[in-house]
């Protein structure tokens, strides 16, 4: 997309369906099970003898972003993002997005044009459809809401709940990251605050904004899992922290977990950036949360076909319920696995 | 769900995951196209070789509802009809909707148990399954979003776009009444402000306050006209008004129309209360909207299956695009048809 930023059209002047009209034009339908997108009441799916697969997330400015640094485009592409990684945590394929969003008039059409932006980036990069949707206005901020359908083969979908006894427990990627990257954006905000003449001080934390602002959901996992014939027992992303993922799942699957806080794969960026916020590495991965990295369990008896794998790695296991869900740290010591979440972690 | 509306319980004591839990724990799925509902990353459906439908609506306090006169069972009612009458006027059965909402802690866990108590009471209504969500807190207001999702067999789907010429054109119901059960709900929180000791006259008006309040999705007339063995060319249902409506199947089907004003329907009270507030009957029904009637055209060879009808109104009839879009007035003069919305009516 193509526009001046200096410019400002207010949305006023196209109104709803002019809006609608202007943002979904240049739309391309790139999936067979796409059987009609935007433009009627309902979009129109197709999904032969498969399963279907839907998720709804909900985004609001204030709670979940803050635009005094987060780019509108990097809004979008997160926004979807954030719903494609829970389609793939069910080993499924996302094929469509609807979209709605409340948006007061502060914004612009060139603003919303962003926004739009960003989620089509993304539908293109992951061969996703935006088939629908809602515009609205807003008396205060920006409300995002996207619902993503996906599709799935009944004998490959993964729940939470199917984990056991004796399965390694994997993580891909590496953990911590996205939440420094916050604290990063919060800091640099804090200092404009007070000197508006200060140039922010990113430098050198690329990998970490980047995990914060633009995360990717891992389709490669998935379809690295298929190329290696491994069949996850049970699979979540992670959203709000290691900690509290793992104990979704151990809670599904009436099952125990032994954590290896060594395991615990944290980029040595995200360990150097705690380090200089006085926070303890391990605790970021535990509860920082975002990281929308894929957290599943596999047989043992599958260990050989993803030994040499560098795209994950394995942090545990999963024990009998009765041993508890527990955290063997560096140091050996047993501790009970708590999710504390964003709030714990700031205390 | 039974409790006691005096009770002020904080969101914060819960949790997020705590209220998603406490909110669908008593969730029954009922149909057979739901693998498995909420409590993953994404809910499973299976619509075998079915065609899906996906529609999505929002809904923004201050926008589309005011809490000082609407309450929150009817507010969650209605959210889920809203969308479940875009399935509907796709000729296909919702079969399964996901529910995200905003919510500012100036609400308490009894008012979110009220609103949620609305949804489930349509879904149980209309033999939905509430699958999914997210509930997530907001700075200010409520915004609710629900996608709905449904099935239709691919020689019953019907488009907005199959309009033809010759074809009659028909509404179910009557027209105008919710806009009129909003100006009465209007006008009686103008006189509380003005002086709180005035109890509200409502009196009289229970059938279009409850047009306004607590409409239905007219899931009747799609079951009638599969019984009557009537496939309608095109359908749309009126949310914006009925000019608004119209217009929207005249230029997805590149058709024309000619539209009876006398043959619209409205009710007495509709039309006494328009005279009441100085408006004409007919602008109410063209441009007022939230009706939620279906809009439909069908081929003229199906009349006589449909002519001693009483739930639905044939008001005009398809004709070629270059005949334009036009009003036949009761007097016999030819308008252009233009939509208007809202605003244009309180001019």
């Amino acid at each position: 997309m193509d526009f001046d930023n200096t410019t400002r059209t207010e949305l006023s002047s196209l109104g709803e369906f002019g809006l609608i009209d202007h943002l979904t034009k240049h739309i391309e339908l790139k999936n067979l099970e796409t059987v009609k997108g935007v433009g009627d009441d309902a979009a129109v799916l197709f999904f032969g003898n498969k399963l279907t697969v839907v998720t709804t997330d909900m985004l609001v400015e204030g709670v979940h972003f803050d635009l005094s640094y987060v780019p509108l485009k990097h809004l979008g592409y997160k926004s979807v993002m954030v719903n494609l990684s829970d389609v793939y945590a069910m080993n499924a394929i996302p094929k469509q997005i609807t979209v709605a969003f409340a948006i007061s008039n502060r914004f612009s059409l060139e603003a919303v044009e962003e926004l739009y932006a960003g989620m089509l980036m993304a539908c293109k990069k992951y061969g996703v459809d935006l088939v629908g949707g809602d515009t609205t206005s807003s008396t205060s901020g920006l409300v995002i809401s996207i619902t993503a359908i996906g599709s799935a083969d009944s004998d490959k979908i993964v729940y939470r709940s199917g984990a056991k006894e004796t399965n390694l427990l994997c993580v891909s990627g590496d953990l911590g990251g996205a939440y420094m990257g916050l604290q990063i954006l919060e800091r640099e905000k804090a200092i404009y605050k007070e000197n508006p003449n200060l140039q922010p001080d990113l430098g050198g934390k690329d990998y970490i904004l980047e995990r914060q602002l633009k995360p990717e959901a891992r389709k490669d996992i998935i379809t690295l899992l298929a190329q290696l014939n491994v069949q996850p027992t049970s699979m979540i992303d992670i959203s709000d922290g290691l900690a509290s993922e793992i104990l979704h799942i151990c809670k599904s699957s009436n099952v125990g977990v032994e954590l290896y806080e060594e395991k615990i794969p944290i980029d040595p960026l995200t360990h150097e950036t705690a380090r200089e916020f006085d926070l303890d590495p391990t605790m970021c991965a535990l509860s920082g949360g975002e990281d929308y990295e894929l957290l599943f369990t596999i047989d043992i008896k599958d260990y050989d076909k993803i030994k040499n794998q560098m795209d994950f790695t394995v942090i545990g296991h999963i024990t009998n319920e009765a041993k508890g869900k527990n955290l063997v740290s560096k140091s050996g010591a047993v501790v009970e696995l708590t999710a504390q979440g964003w709030d714990g972690l700031k205390k």
